[in-house]
């Protein structure tokens, strides 16, 4: 394998826009490494505003949701689809901000092996449900969120990080996406 | 059923920022209406933002793929997955766009039963696994695309317009979306 | 595509018994075409006379099942099956008996998304089951058609068209039988 | 477990139309016993008449395929769908009209393992298929029966034949219908 | 078919070592016949002595559970995965073990058919769960069982017999193995 | 969670046999602990016993296929079974062997994003298949991995290892089964 970000022959626009750059800077310098996914979609600018502005309001954004149950979403999504990119960059995600090394590892492995919480359980088992067969979902599923405390807010976002995975997913394994190496080691 | 275009309790922001405002009421000149996908975003406006700028780029941008090519691939994933908003949504667009109202009948049912030419039936070919086990696509499925003519630009977009449905699918179905009742009748 | 029924060399005998011939003509004139399907048995007459009979008897004779729910089974099972024959021709039907044009479109696409009673929604998941796991139906299943107000003949005739429909969907499927084109049209 | 036919309550009509009780008194004479589900369409003459002519063209009537290849479909169909009642009465005839007990007990527990012929192997592959996903059916498939020597009316009677038991083993398992018990020991 | 045990060129020792030739005359003087699976692990006595040792202890060493209801998961588990050598031989068990030959067809074509206890119930459908989707379990299903009586040691047994027939079917299924013709006619 | 190694009441004999505690020492002194399925199994030692003998032949035993490529398989076959215990243990030791954490990663979450020799890929779809349909097991799969060098006494040992792990993984899941938290930080 070589350098590029994914088995497609689509190298990054050079140079890149002036804010497209800057924030290629941002992220080298907050993360250590600029990720994969945005390298891969930056043949395409438009693509990739569209893609960064909606991951970044989802993942980043104002949410009932903690980042890290956002992110615990993100990785037994990424699971259940099996996505290689997604579950090592997002595993790591859980790890660090969870403090919980084995944390992570049962959302890549299984994640009804973890001793989670009522709110926690509920909103994964929602998420499986929307992943496998979105479309036996019906009002009980949603009830049975409201009942553990989520809003129709917080419902609405766990629907949209769910989908938004099964999204990255698909695009990712279609193209043979691969992570950046420094996710492996980190917050082990 | 109310006027709600999901199940969830999330009124748009009244009044809406300007620019979703005018957005609006393009979409309402252009189409006769405001789809409801639009209205359930719009209690969240980055999130609404980041949703139309993605969707934009990917069906209506610059591709290699036709805009009928593009919701093909959009009807027969949302059939899959078997979600009511996007089959009659993105039906209508097939009937449309074709001029054949047949045609959307046979991606909503079965699009192995459409007469299609080899090009279009890698690319349907290629979007039912990526939506069905993703994580088995190899570089032969990659191949098999090139070999009728798809450049690596087009097995992007086949990528990132069947990731796009296999996430608003399954926030439509996960939110009981409704879709407006003027598709139905659309170009049949 | 030719104007044969199937994708098999199986021409309708000429002249068709005089019986079969009289039946003919009264689909003719009733439903302005003699159904495909009927084309398609017509090589062989005792075969067609087997179908017809029992299709008949099902679909048409005395039920507790009003046509319209009967019509609804055919449609939800055909849409389990990607038959692409009997959800064009049966979701005609469904249209045409309820009145309501989307309800023909939700039994095809998503039959969950339907405001049904009691006693259609358990009726329809009943005919699920019996099309999915037959094998894991047991006595909780039907005590649940008995508990919506089915009698014990009206479980044996949602058994008997779930049936039915396993049955043509499959010879329909497996021969490429190809509908009229005049369904398509019909009560939208 | 009562001596009715199903766990319906749906008892014979008493007495049977003549016409009706000269067909079970011929099944007593040649079979030694009226076939259960014969008693269980008994109370709907309508239906029984439909359903035996029906079944009687299908599996004893004119074919270019054996009457054991018939009852080899029947098992293998029945077997997938884990129909109890099928695979009892059609493992015995494929026990007994093939005069090897050991093929009987393949066709019901992995019909892989049996020692077939190129034009066996084709037609229960053609069969599995249209059992499990029949939407999937192409030309390819239709193919490959024609290469091993199937005309295209015996590709028509394997899908029929395919479709006949994809029909009883529903209503036989939704119904709970039990099989005679002299089946059990027939010809092992 | 040869008379080799599976579809692997792999002979027996010869002469077998001393321990393992009398096991083999205890075999034959016993149930008539050596079993092929013995025969197929005897190229490697190490592997063939770590198999007798475990199936031995599991199958017919001290347990809460009966011998005949460790065959009863047996038949069960092998149907699932449709192992012919172990539906065979296995079947034979629970026809002679229980002197009911009809539930030994009742195990391998669809154990919900049988007349079972509440105790034989929980145990198998926590078999078929373990055997289906074990990565699903968790301590409500542990909890049905101990509702019915089991101790946590006979969790534990049913776990370890499910568990062993998941690993010898698979075995079996791999390489083609051939059930001794003595099981088809015995206790029928 | 205890200390316990399941979620079953089942202490270890205590004191141990000699053997045992010899055997486990053994362990404690070269691994660093005593692995938690053995704990488990300590409560029954003649199960132990026969656990641990057919584990040591197929794991650390002769082989045609090296330590490495059994742990391979150990791990993807515990993937697709999502066991969370076998995951831990047998990623820890893929990493271990082969130098290479991102290959233990691999076969954790796809092993199909592995950059594989021939030899190694069609051992893995090989004990995939047989992990998932091994019902459907031809000559032909063996064939496969004849064609890229494997003995019949490999295939063998291929199919053993891949159904131990379908055994164990199946106990383990059955059972809540802790994998020892030493594991999750090995070889990163």
């Amino acid at each position: 394998m070589t350098d590029m970000p994914t088995a497609l022959n689509l190298p990054e626009l050079d140079p890149l826009p002036p804010e497209t750059q800057k924030y290629f800077d941002i992220c080298a310098e907050k993360l250590g490494m600029i990720p994969n996914v945005l390298r891969a979609y930056a043949w395409n600018i438009e693509q990739l505003n569209g893609f960064t502005a909606l991951y970044n309001t989802l993942m980043l954004g104002q949410s009932g949701l903690s980042k890290l149950e956002r992110e615990m979403i993100a990785v037994v999504v990424s699971s259940i689809n099996r996505c290689f990119y997604c579950q090592v960059a997002h595993g790591a995600a859980v790890r660090a901000l969870s403090g919980d090394p084995v944390l992570g590892e049962r959302m890549v492995m299984n994640w009804r092996t973890a001793d989670l919480t009522a709110r926690q359980h509920a909103m994964l088992g929602f998420a499986e449900k929307v992943t496998k067969i979105s479309c036996e979902v019906t009002e009980a599923d949603r009830k049975r969120l409201r009942d553990v405390g989520f809003k129709d807010a917080d419902i609405w976002d766990i629907a949209n990080v769910t989908g938004f995975f099964n999204m990255s997913n698909r695009v990712a394994s279609a193209t043979d996406m691969r992570p950046n190496a420094e996710y492996h080691g980190q917050a082990r």
